[in-house]
This record gives C-alpha cells, structure tokens and sequence, in this order.
C-alpha cells in the first residue's frame, strides 16, 4: 500500500500523516510509503516506513503526476488555495483548484489502477437558493469560487468513479475549529483563532456578532473521518461519492461560553469583538444547518460537543513555548 | 447589439440564429452583426444586418478567443459534444464541455463587458441520489460524463456571473423533440426519430418501452426560452442563474398516441419496437418528473400538448422531397 498526501504540508495533511505513521495500515494492508506533496516541501513524520517529500505545483499536469508515483494506491487531495484566497485571486483559486483537482484525477486516470481518492470538499459548496436545514440532496449553490471551485472537484471525482478511474470519496468539511497554527487566508481563520489565540495567552479579533451559527468539527474529528473514508468499500457509495460530513451546529457565543467552561473566564476576555461588515455578509452566506444521514448511516462521526474540540486543541496542539 | 452563436450549425443553432434574424432586435438594441461559430463553418442565414460564419475548435482557447470578437454584446453557447458521444469519448467530452466552456467564459471575462452569455445545459444533470418530482433546490447528481460537464458549466455560470465577468444565463434543456434533420449520437437521439421519420414515411425503431417517461419540449418552446433567457434583466436572476426548463411529462407511448392523433395511424405503424437493454438502462437513468418553478415564474412556457410538438414539425421541419 502506497499513499500520497497532496496538501500534506497543512495542519490536515500533518496531522494525517502522522495518524498514518501510526497505524501503519489502510484499507487492510501494510503501508510500504507514504509520500507527503505540497507546494514547497513538506515536514516528514516519523514512521516505519518509508516517508517521501517533495515540492509540486498542482496546477502543473507534469508536476503533479511526478508527485504521484506509480504504484499509488490510495490519495488524499487536501491541496488548495483557501477561500478568502481564492475570492480575491480568482485566477489562482481556478488553477489550483480547478484545474489543480483536474490534473490530480486525470494523473490518477493514467495510472490505470483505479486508486482510493479522498477528496476535501467544503461546506462552503452550500449558499444561495437552498431551504435549511439541508438535506442531502439538495443544490449545491455555492456563493464563492471557492465552494464553486469544490463542488466542480465533487462532480469530476463523481464521474471519474462511475467511469471506474479512480475509486473516489469526497468529504464536505464543517469549519475546523480549533484549528492550531496562525491565522491563514480562509475566511473561516476567525473561527480557530478566537479561541487559539486566547488560549495561548494572546489577543484574538471576533469580526462577527455571537449570534452567527456555523457548521463546525474538530480536527481530531477530520482526521478520523478521512481515515473511515478511504477506508470504506466502493459498493457502500452509491451513486453518490461525495456527501456532507457531521459536525456540530452552533454559535459563535455558544462556542466561547464552551470555551469559558473548559478553560475559565480569562481567556473569553482575550476576545475583542469588533464587527467587520464585510467577513459578517461571508458568514452570514454561509448555511450552517445540515443534516448529514448519508454520512451519519455510513459512520462517519461528530464531536460530542464543543468543549471536546477545546479540549482536543488543549491536548494536542497547544502551543509549548 | 453583437450577437455570437457557438454550436450555430446544429438546428437549435440554425433555428436561433433564424429567429434572431427575424426580429432584429436583442435587449432593446438592434442587432449589428450574428456570428455563427460551429467546428465546420455553419450555414448563413438571411438578414438585414451582417452575418459571419467561422470555424472554430471551442477546445482551444486561442481559437475561441478569435471565434468570440471584441465587441461582443450576448453570446449563446449551445455547442457541445453530446450525451453518447462524450460517454463513449471520455476525452472529447471533457474537452469540448468542460474545457470548451471554461475556454469560452475564459475569452467572455477578458472582453471585460460582461456580455449575457446563455448557456444550454441540459436534464441530463439530473439523475442519482435525488427524489422525484425535482424541485429548483435539489441536487445536480449526474450519471453521465454530458451530465457532469453540462453540471460543472452551470457551476462556472454562475460564479463567473456572481464575479461580474459575464450576465449569465443557464437552462437545462428538457430532451427537444420532434427535432429536425438525421439522427445523431445523443442518447436521446431515438425520442426524436421515431416521430421524425415516420412522419416523413419512412421507418423508425423505438429501443425502449412505451411506458418510458421523458421530460420534453419542442424546438419552438426551446429557441422561444433561449431568447427570453437572453431578454430577462440580471437582478430577477437572483443566487441562481441556471434553471430547469418547463417541459410536459409524457410516456413513449403517449407521445406515440399523441402523433397518432395528429397524423393517424400510418406514421404510427412505422415504428419497429425493438428493446435494446443499453438504451433502456440510460433511459431508466432520467428522471424525468421536473416541478421547474423558477422558470415558470420568470416566464419561461412549456408546449401544451404533445400533439403540438407534431404539429409544429410538420408545419416547420418535416423534409420537403
């Protein structure tokens, strides 16, 4: 079994990566190689097996078919420019993720094994003229180019599976929160840094009102549902390989009142709110009430409440300084 | 005014660049000039105002650059490589759809005008995961590579629109029949023949049963709703701005019937009933219960019998000897 992690230099692909090391296995075999691709190099983990890295430009055909060897079994394409990226640079949202998922399948179509395909879709695929909560078969009405970009990406890894060239599953991720890092180009940063940043002792910016409902999941929770994804057999798909992920409806002031009882009232009074009409009218396109059966029947899985996901940042990615 | 047709030498090209011709008039403007693009050179047709005919490959940009010329006011783009043929030519289909429709906002967003750009998208969308009767809201799942591209190009449509780089304008088009002219390699290609050459004395095979249920419109209805796209104003376009198209709900054989009122018993004796699995499987795929109610209420019309849609062949299209 061979694997490569496009995108691995994000927190996502790291922290799949080394959930991989740890296992050592998927989908009922050993992992002979994992190959970690991104933009520029990515960190290796440690493993007992053996660990590539490499720099790839997923808008280049050649470059990323370099990136996916032959003998490729399984991919994860995590690789993207993030929304509020993706918005502001149009050009470069098409390239890498467009035309950069394109390349990613036609690559995989060439290599005539019909290789696993996970594919990181995003919630950010619902807007527009749909009612809430969303069912599973409603419209995806994007209202970014972003979530455009990724519904395009679901409907290929749809058409390439049907055509049997790849086996392809694609996950429509909630806001991942608590994200650890620093702040990035998404327009969701907002949503791990208010509770990051304070929890590490800084300042964070609340652009929104407490009052704006989002569509959330841990990473821990992410991390697991990847895994399952690739894990699951190609019959249990349907006609559908691309479907909405559970995650946890709730407010920003619910998040930080979860956050106040895990972890006290100082760091709730790190948080500045000042509302910024612009990042307000993007959470606001947002759909935030989901109703994932599909995902839930074939068991995927949810946080058990907010608190977790602060807990989990607090266990596994607080900064040590 | 400027108006280009891409795909202007199939007959819903023929047909538009005809009405356009009649009228004179788009938007409230007089037309100055109709360009008529196709892979071959397309017939001219008679006007008072000047009309191009041009060869271009809508898979290459450069060509579709030079096909699509500054100055361009309305662009309808109905060409594409169609339902059997993008199925049996993977490639073809993703080049001429997909790559084709990209190529073609790609040159509509250099004009920086922001011409109305209609695009035919098609039922063929429509299939999978999804209930019946369709709603506006409910999923693009499609079972076909056509329904794929035709499902991305809407996707395109629409961001390059919510962008400001086109006024775009997206109908998926019910299965248009009586259509004029030769069979062709639409898998739908039958729901025409078995109508068109009877009536015209000669014989047809049908490959799938009387009680298949389609979604159709006649070629009136189709070239009536492509120029009522191009007419509407963008602000009543709202989130989304492609739509299912008003059609009747019929079986074969109610259709069939409905010839046999229009013209008697001989065209209808001159159907061969031959199931062939294949096309029935692809049949069965359709879904064919539409409720389009964003089209009604933008004042898109439906036929209002399929004894019209005979009609309107024998009187428009039937083959002169």
């Amino acid at each position: 079994m061979q694997v490569t992690i496009l995108g691995a230099g994000g927190f996502l692909g790291q922290k799949l990566a080394a959930a991989l090391a740890a296992r050592g296995v998927l989908r009922g075999q050993e992992i002979r190689a994992l190959h970690l691709v991104d933009l520029s190099a990515p960190p290796a983990v440690a493993a007992d097996f053996v660990i590539t890295t490499r720099a790839a430009d997923i808008s280049d055909a050649a470059s990323i078919s370099q990136a996916i060897p032959n003998g490729t079994d399984a991919v994860f394409h995590l690789a993207a420019v993030v929304s509020g990226q993706a918005e502001a640079e149009f050009e470069s949202g098409l390239q890498a993720n467009l035309m950069g998922t394109l390349n990613v399948l036609e690559r995989c179509r060439a290599l005539e094994t019909a290789p696993v395909v996970v594919f990181s879709s995003s919630v950010a695929v619902y807007g527009g003229e749909i009612p809430q909560p969303i069912e599973d078969w409603y419209l995806l009405n994007p209202q970014t180019s972003y979530g455009t970009q990724k519904a395009i990406g679901e409907l290929l890894i749809n058409d390439y599976s049907r055509k049997g060239f790849i086996d392809g599953r694609g996950l429509r991720l909630p806001t991942v929160t608590v994200r650890p890092g620093k702040p990035n180009r998404a327009a969701s940063s907002f949503a791990s840094s208010i509770f990051r940043e304070p929890l590490q002792g800084d300042e964070a910016i609340c652009p929104v009102k407490p009052e704006s409902p989002m569509w959330v999941c841990s990473p821990r929770a992410v991390i697991a549902n990847l895994l399952h994804a690739a894990e699951l057999e190609a019959k249990v798909w349907g006609e559908n390989r691309c479907i909405a992920l559970p995650g946890l409806l709730a407010t920003i002031g619910e998040m930080v009142e979860a956050m106040r009882r895990v972890a006290g009232d100082e760091p709730v009074s790190r948080i500045r709110w000042e509302p910024d009409p612009v990042i307000q009218k993007i959470v606001d396109g947002w759909l935030a009430d989901l109703r994932p059966e599909k995902a839930t029947k074939l068991g995927f899985i949810a946080d058990h409440s907010f608190e977790d996901n602060v807990r989990g940042f607090l266990e596994d990615d607080i900064r040590r300084d």
